[in-house]
């Protein structure tokens, strides 16, 4: 596991029971995840829950006390009943809920920026959406560019929970704007660095032990066979990755692997070509 | 949380690095929630952890405790270094692993297929492929129509575990061909419906009070809001499902719900079509 222990660590905890019925693909944590492993930090777990009180603040719970450095949640920050996610994270860190004026502020400005394009009648502060400015004590409201729900951060014993929309385009903004920042001061200059290669003619079975072999050899390099379709087609990606300060150190170190597992399929019968990441 | 309590709860455990670094979305998660869903169950968590022993037996264990009828995993069953979920299981359930005879004929019956096949040379019981059939003690493997390594079956104090490969088609067609049986035992003749709505015109803050009250009035259906690309443009789909024994009983539910909702809806002027599901 030497990629996903070098950077810090953070969880992301989606929550929507849309996301635990299927209705809808977990392409909040897929992006995030990206993200976050592109910057150099390391996803170490990835929870999804439903729109539950119970089930939101111990999920949350239980991530901080694994000690990540961020834990980053998506969805429940609207307006209705079942958008939970605050109440659930004041919970968890045993803060009451309270009505945050820079939340407020900036819902505010927003609700009168629809009244003035014409999308809206009148500004009406209702208790639904000064909901969505309460937040956990001692929260820091995160400008939404995009939607009317800020984002939220708040520390705590040495965690910072962010809390972000469930609608992708409201989350990635916010994440871009507000959250690189601070992770890009906890990665320092650490980078990700990936290469695939396409096997074919070699079952994974014959290749575990050379893939065992290489890593080895090159302790730096993690290296993952994914069968495709299934192994008796014997047409493996072979997927090569490592974290590291240099990009020149981590083109070699990769480079070295490849030149090395390259070798040994050959040897034995197997044929090589470069795959698309 | 009418709809995700009344079934049976599986708890879903995705296992693999390629999930964490974002390289892939968590398709085998969704494909499975929705089945386990339209099976009449609900489906309570969903984990992903990478190829890590102790992550592994932990987020097994922890399933365990919130004992769910059901822990399905994916991925790690193969035969390279990184395949570490027998493992992680027989840890998370203090059992030995142990090589099974059954698994080892299906293992064996499948090279010596490769073989008569000419994609493969001889057939040669390598360490790494019987270790796609050393499981933990009391388990039943269960068999893998399209690729190599059995799913793997084990009771462990009233919570049925049950291991999928990571590779979607073989997944599949385990889970269609062995797990479904199993579900549909404790699911009884429960089913799950679901309807949507394309609402315009009117934003989410002002749809959440008339969610609550339709769903006071109406309670077993649940309604969730879903807004599209942002609360501004007032563009929301409205989901209703219910979990019921009776076909006619759960459209009766729905569309007694979408008519009282639909009418709410155009008093305040908001427009309102039938939504893809």
């Amino acid at each position: 596991m030497i990629i996903l222990s070098e950077g810090a660590n953070i969880e992301l905890i989606s929550i929507g029971n849309e996301l635990l019925i299927g209705k809808i693909l977990n392409t909040n944590a897929h992006w995030l995840a990206k993200r976050v492993t592109s910057l150099g930090l390391s996803v170490r777990r990835i929870t999804v829950v439903g729109d539950d009180l119970d089930e939101i603040s111990s999920a949350i719970r239980e991530a901080i006390q694994r000690r990540p450095a961020f834990i980053i949640t998506t969805g429940g920050l609207g307006p209705t009943f079942d958008d939970k996610t605050l109440e659930g994270v004041a919970r968890a860190i045993g803060r009451g809920l309270k009505e945050n004026k820079e939340a407020l502020e900036m819902i505010k400005k927003k609700y009168e920026q629809y009244v003035a394009e014409g999308r809206m009648k009148k500004l009406e502060l209702t208790p639904y959406r000064v909901k969505m400015a309460t937040l956990p004590e001692g929260s820091k409201p995160l400008p939404n560019p995009v939607g009317t729900a800020p984002g939220v951060l708040v520390e705590y014993e040495g965690v910072t929970l962010i809390m972000l929309p469930g609608v992708p385009e409201e989350m990635m903004a916010i994440f871009d704007e507000s959250v690189v920042p601070l992770l890009r001061k906890v990665a320092g200059d650490i980078t990700f660095y990936e290469a695939s290669l396409d096997i074919r003619g070699i079952p994974e079975s014959d290749l575990a032990p050379l893939i065992e072999q290489v890593m080895h050899e090159n302790p730096y390099v993690y290296i993952k066979s994914h069968p495709k379709i299934s192994e008796k087609t014997h047409h493996i990606e072979l997927h090569f990755s490592t974290a590291c300060r240099s990009q020149s150190e981590a083109r070699q170190r990769i480079e070295s692997a490849i030149i090395k597992i390259t070798a040994l399929i050959s040897e034995r019968g197997g044929r090589i070509q470069p795959a698309r990441i």
